[in-house]
């Protein structure tokens, strides 16, 4: 039950320099840019470190606005159907072309299993009943934490979503690990391997640390 | 190990009505307001669905930025120490007055135990060694999800850090329930009593929903 913490590297950080313009499930860099502008008043904004903090922050000059920017939260699920893992070959940048688990941005208004039920849609036009939160990843550098749920595709039926190349069922032993879009695909994917034994498992992507 | 999950309605919104120019731990309204002025040049943006996605952003027509507002992590602890539960009384809005367990915005450079340890370092000047993430509590209005974990004071030593009035031992029947500052910490300090059998349970505090 205790939460178990490994370091896992990144793979080189030149891999991931895209910058799609739609917020897909990019590692790298962090979601939103910093503010150069108010986004309440349009003043140029300052970089100062505001009264009872201990850090600098996107300060308006004007309307005392501060732009916090803090990390988001990806959300989704490794779905199994008659022992087999359902994996989204990616039809949009970053990692085009690579294979993932359903995932992507929670929303404002949802939950966290809601959000993997709404990106399981999205990718893998799938319904799934979901199970145990069995895996987050924590991805500092890129200013996310990544939830995976257990899940089991309903009625079999599953179609590549627009955001999808493909879509299809991998025996366990045929997961192309080589081509798994992000490594805390990777590593939920191994996790969920190991069995629901251990329970929910913490896990952290560090550029430098070993895998 | 499933995780379980429970409505808990919010108290009356009313309650929850200040907006702190710090981003303290508030549960409403959501974090950020959306974007008036586009953050990278400053032009006033318009709302519209932006290609390839199903929902309104805030677009800037002049260089096409989408400003996407997420749900934010908030983090904290439930702090043992000697069989005893460390509470902050809060120094600041929202809840001024109220009693939390240490928790607060998750930074980007950060993981979710490191914000953890950072929160009870600034509100209760205290070091814990961290066990299980035994909470978590959506709040979809807030736009936030709230994980708590277990911990023990590494050696008793506490006191009011800058955003606390007061902080404080309690015994397990001594809880200040009724002065609780929000929904996700009675969930918590709940969940936290019922001990460690169950592992992690979700939760979430939607508004009119049976307690």
């Amino acid at each position: 039950m205790k939460p178990v913490r490994v370091r896992v590297s990144l793979p080189a950080p030149s891999e991931f320099r895209f910058f799609s313009s739609i917020q897909s499930f990019q590692e790298i860099p962090v979601p939103a840019p910093p503010s150069k502008f108010c986004s309440q008043c349009g003043a140029p904004v300052t970089r100062r470190i505001p009264a009872g903090e201990d850090r600098e922050r996107e300060v308006c000059p004007v309307c005392n606005f501060i732009h916090y920017r803090n990390p988001i939260p990806v959300v989704g699920c490794v779905p199994e159907y008659k022992g087999r893992i359902l994996l989204c070959r990616r039809a949009i940048h970053p990692r085009l072309g690579y294979w993932t688990v359903p995932a992507g941005f929670m929303e404002l208004d949802e939950t966290l299993e809601e959000a993997a039920l709404r990106e399981t849609r999205e990718e893998a036009c799938a319904e799934v009943r979901l199970g145990e939160l069995f895996s987050i990843v924590d991805v500092p550098r890129a200013g996310q934490v990544h939830f995976f749920f257990r899940a089991e595709v309903v009625n079999g039926q599953f179609e590549p979503g627009v955001e999808s190349l493909d879509v299809r069922l991998f025996a366990p032993d045929e997961i192309p690990f080589d081509s798994i879009a992000f490594r805390s695909g990777v590593i939920a994917l191994r996790r969920y391997l190991e069995g629901p034994e251990k329970g929910l498992v913490l896990d952290a992507v560090r550029p430098g640390a070993p895998d």
